[in-house]
């Protein structure tokens, strides 16, 4: 099914719409933990662990946020799963990806 | 001068204790600046900019801080230089020594 998917302009400015609400969710708990560690942290040192987390996260979030739509049904799926988006922020896509969604989440064991 | 230079158990101890204060005062300019960086930054991407950041310091601060007594003269001169670093820090080191350090700190035009 994954290569044959069609996307309408529509569905891409929702796909688009839903990806970058994701990404700054994301981003967000990324600074919040950033700024928690350095909260609890008393010793100086701190710093190399927030260098460590952030190399990390950077590291993960260029692998994860990959928008070719090629793979973007797969990402959104991985989105999900890790909580990043709910079912609700992918309205805007067609029947048969919502469908597709529901299925594999189950399958995934997550949404 | 510097390959022969002889160093007492006094002057270890207290050449340890003055590049250790210096690692320490450098470490906390690191951790402030990154707080003021969050504190400044109203975009998120802000943490981008703070891993930047620390990766080029420890880069910087892992080759700066070398222990080895065949450098160490040297990164006295630059921690002097960079003001992590007083004269009077390295008053526990021998006369010979603080005589080169002044001496060098005024070619280099800093201390």
């Amino acid at each position: 099914m994954m290569r044959e998917l069609k996307w309408s302009p529509a569905e891409k400015k929702a796909a688009k719409g839903a990806f970058d609400l994701a990404y700054e969710r994301e981003l967000r708990a990324v600074r919040l933990e950033v700024e928690a560690m350095l909260q609890r942290g008393k010793d100086d040192q701190v710093v190399w662990e927030v260098e460590n987390y952030l190399r990390k996260k950077r590291r993960e979030m260029d692998e994860k946020y990959d928008y070719r739509y090629s793979v973007l049904m797969m990402v959104f799926l991985r989105l999900l799963h890790e909580g990043w988006l709910a079912e609700e922020d992918l309205a805007g896509l067609s029947a048969d990806k919502l469908e597709w969604i529901k299925r594999s989440g189950r399958i995934f064991g997550g949404n």
